[in-house]
């Protein structure tokens, strides 16, 4: 039997419910994948993620790049041994990272050189190297080598860099070896419409387990971030899942499954949790405001995770407060749950046909009277709207 | 029926295993409590706390009265309804933190005044105003508001200071009004026989529900310190729980249950846990070395606790290495266990009539051949060896 298949469960519009199958469980789709950068989502235990609904989780190749480096999380069973999340996992390439972090030095056809944002070493990173590196922390998906260009770029660099994206996609498929990891391809082509069919429809003809949507949610307008969304979900195949890279506002999720997007990552839940933030139906609550300082409700009604079940809005702007590192944990960890429940009440309503209600009843709530173009424009794309 | 009670259940040589009840739950004796300084045990969810054993958390009046203030946590539902620990709860009189942690701007008969360590603003803290704070944060357990001196400090100021702190207890009884609160006096007298006996005698006068050893484990030797604890034991009513204050080493632990002490508290196992040590039956291991980094066993062969039970060595110091904040709370919910255990198996030896094996037993793993003499002699005044 193939380690890796998806199936597509139930449909409303363009949105999907889907089941992807990996050698350590079958997961859900639509669905959110936590950030653990370093092999740790900042402040959880595994078994906290697990019960708020946590699937997959993803690593950084090149926080584990660095440290504690690959051959040593290879010997001690790959991540799945390692980091105490026995569920599947994926890692990235490491090109993000390269550009986002590391003091990136050279970007040629061979690949990218770097210094390690530690240490200052110079590492090399070609799409062998990153492979290679993946193989060694053994996630149950990985992601070809790409570059993901900085917005905006010009015309004449985004194709170029399309291009080698292509080719290091080729040279990554050349270099894997295992079979039991699933390879996703990533598309390129930034916001120019041309470059993004081209790139996505190249990307395709490899025949790939899944493809991402790579190259969106650094800085453009939301506009130009769904119209890239859009024309991808029309042109990937209907029987791969489809994964947005980097996001994880709810707005961005309720928009992009609407689109068909099956898979979401992004350090922002977590992050805005350890800077004192509650992700909530309305927007966000910054708990360092004086208001929540006497407010006994929970962060969130109907809320079903420990922090609701557990803490005042009080007592968590307190702990934010003073400074105390419960205060983040709590918040991370509601956060987390805010977008897995938002997953699951939209696989719900893709299975009962009834999408585009859910989408306005969360628009309603997060926006008001005001919903912004770009939003009801990515619904009604969806045929939602 | 009496909100407070206790009662000696075992005893072997001088220790003892009690049960202390209280308006939220009785507790098993001897027992170590977290320590969660502003409502909150560093990083750790009161259910991870529950899980591990912990059955008393510590609060720092001093912390909870500059932020956020008694009034707020009375009008949250006190400690209880305030930081998610539904377990009795212990407050001191915040005259510790005062000394160490504020700037103490004078000290005299009616009290002292301390400058904040957060604002800068003057404060004054009197035994009738730290009780009406304790008695706003509502736990079970209060202290009398009193004096610790540094050590070495002059007998004549023990002296004078240890009378003053007599008075004090006089005056915070005076201000009690809680029924459901039971209040604990302080000996002192710093390590002078004579004023430690003086100030014990005068206490116990007061006939309290339960009464604390104070002044200790502030730099003093561990001879003069176990000395301390050896008269107090022997003075102090055997009907009453005894609580020896900031003692939080294993070793400690072990002579000071022999000989007859019943509660503990310290910052130690959380702290050190942070700072990425973790308490073994050994000592102690500091996961920053780099021979841990390829290490696959857990901390301790047989603990129970999810940080044993889940993680090796090599993940934690990688952890600690890249500064995840999860490798302190997965050490220090550890080391809680750790004493939480050592805790356990004392109850078990004194019920059954084996606390000198037990000690010894422990001796051997901790000191190997070179068992310190203090350790020793405390053992043998407790009659276990």
């Amino acid at each position: 039997m193939e380690p890796f298949s998806f199936q597509v469960e139930a449909r409303a519009g363009r949105a999907r419910v889907g089941r992807l199958f990996t050698p350590h469980g079958a997961v859900e789709t639509p669905l959110f994948m936590p950030v653990g950068t370093a092999g740790s989502v900042k402040g959880l235990m595994p078994k906290d993620l697990e019960a708020i609904g946590s699937q997959v989780l993803l690593a950084n190749t090149y926080h584990l790049l660095l440290r504690p480096g690959p051959e040593r999380v290879r010997a001690l069973g790959g991540l799945h041994g390692f980091a105490g999340w026995k569920g599947p996992w994926l890692t990235d390439s490491g090109g993000f990272q390269v550009m986002s972090l590391g003091h990136m030095r050279r970007i040629d056809e061979e690949g990218v050189v770097f210094q390690s944002h530690l240490d200052g070493r110079l590492i090399k990173l070609t799409p062998e190297r990153s492979i290679a590196v993946q193989e060694a922390l053994g996630a149950d998906l990985i992601m070809a080598f790409d570059e993901c260009p900085p917005y905006p770029s010009p015309r004449e660099y985004l194709e170029a860099s399309l291009e080698r994206t292509l080719r290091w996609l080729e040279r990554s498929l050349k270099a894997k070896t295992r079979p039991d990891q699933a390879l996703f391809g990533i598309a390129q082509g930034g916001t120019d419409p041309e470059l993004r069919r081209r790139s996505t429809l190249e990307t395709i003809r490899f025949d790939l387990p899944g493809y991402a949507i790579g190259g969106l949610a650094v800085g453009e307008p939301k506009e130009a971030m769904f119209a890239m969304v859009e024309l991808s979900t029309r042109l990937l195949p209907e029987d791969r899942p489809r994964y947005l890279m980097g996001v994880g506002h709810p707005e961005d999720l309720v928009a992009a499954m609407g689109l068909g997007v099956d898979l979401f990552d992004c350090v922002y839940p977590t992050r805005t949790g350890r800077f004192g933030s509650a992700l909530v139906p309305e927007g966000r609550l910054n708990l360092k405001n004086a208001r929540f300082l006497e407010d006994r409700r929970p962060l969130e009604e109907g809320c079903d995770c420990y922090t609701c079940q557990t803490f005042s809005r009080a007592y968590l702007a307190h702990l934010v407060r003073a400074g105390e590192m419960l205060g983040g944990i709590l918040l991370s960890l509601h956060n987390l749950r805010h977008l897995h429940r938002l997953t699951e009440a939209a696989r719900q309503a893709i299975r009962e046909g009834r999408y585009g209600d859910f989408a306005r009843e969360f628009a309603g709530r997060r926006f008001g009277r005001e919903v912004p173009p770009w939003f009801r424009e990515a619904l009604a794309a969806g045929g939602h709207w």
